[in-house]
């Protein structure tokens, strides 16, 4: 059984998007997988005090000007969106019903709905808290977008994401991406390159 | 004439401390020098109303294990002091003294005498915002603590720190460690990689 990667990701955060793009192709080299973890730093927020990134005098300034920068150095298409933050409920709430699917084939689309509404928002200028835009992403990738709407109102999978979130915070998940390996916690995705040292070394 | 790497750095900050046992070896690879810059972090949160990271729920957590394991991996001697944080006035004011002085040979001491303050601080436990510690790595490097003492408490020098502090805000220094190279700001210890890859292939 191949070890795994729990990756934390919030849909309004930059630097998950960029970790997002990136995570499978490293977590391949290490013969690791990637499990996704949709969380809501608005939540998480409200425990640890903080604000949104781009928010905070001159840290703000900076992290808008090294979004691009980042997105630039790794190739990865990058457009500031005009609405944010957002807080990508019906989003996060798709992406578990499709993680925690009975069936394997929807479970297998997980990581390319996330990439799929990922460059939706921060590529293509989309607005992915619409619920249209969730419905259309869904159907391009040939997941019934009908019974997506349905599943996502549902308490099972509201619990399902209120749930993740907890879980989360009490493995003490503070920001977006966070990659937890066997209780190892890496923070950001200027740290991608130091988890892989870290798994490939077997730790320090 | 060789380029520059604006490193500025809080004598408090474990990140600070992490790169400065990096800069110089990391800037000879690039053919940079080195300018050395301490900044008073308490004067520049006043500006961003940061806290001190240690301070953050969860986040705090994080950083504690994060400075140990990120010392371990670069080898770096870490011991987390029992007096943190610490507001580094007057070793702040005795390094600016040293690198801007007028004896080119206590200029050139600047670099060894800031690993040594702090060595002293997250190594040995020193108090650094002590004087007679402050006098006592002076002595060791065979600078003459005496004149050292005298000369940071003059107007001159306090104006210095204070006008370094400004001017680093003014450059958009919200933390430390941040490199700056020809205006363009790297902010971390962790970022020192993407710092070289930058440099080293013109920007991107």
């Amino acid at each position: 059984m191949s070890n795994s990667i729990d990756f934390y990701f919030d849909y309004s955060s930059p630097y998950g998007y960029l970790a997002s793009e990136r995570i499978e192709e490293v977590a391949a080299r290490l013969g690791h997988t990637v499990v996704w973890r949709p969380i809501l730093l608005g939540a998480v927020f409200k425990v640890t005090g903080q604000a949104p990134l781009t928010e905070a005098p001159l840290k703000g300034d900076y992290a808008m000007k090294d979004f691009t920068r980042s997105a630039r150095e790794h190739r990865v298409e990058y457009q500031h969106p005009d609405k944010f933050p957002i807080g990508a409920v019906a989003a996060s709430r798709a992406t578990l019903w499709l993680r925690d699917n009975c069936d394997p084939q929807l479970r297998a689309m997980t990581g390319d709905f996330i990439h799929a509404l990922y460059r939706a928002y921060f590529s293509a200028g989309q607005d992915i808290t619409d619920p249209t835009v969730i419905a259309s992403v869904a159907d391009s990738l040939a997941i019934d977008s009908q019974t997506l709407q349905l599943a996502i109102v549902t308490q099972a999978v509201k619990d399902a994401l209120r749930i993740e979130v907890e879980q989360a915070i009490a493995a003490g998940v503070f920001g977006s991406p966070t990659m937890i390996i066997k209780g190892e916690p890496f923070w950001g995705h200027d740290r991608l390159e130091q988890m892989e040292r870290w798994i490939s070394s077997g730790g320090w």
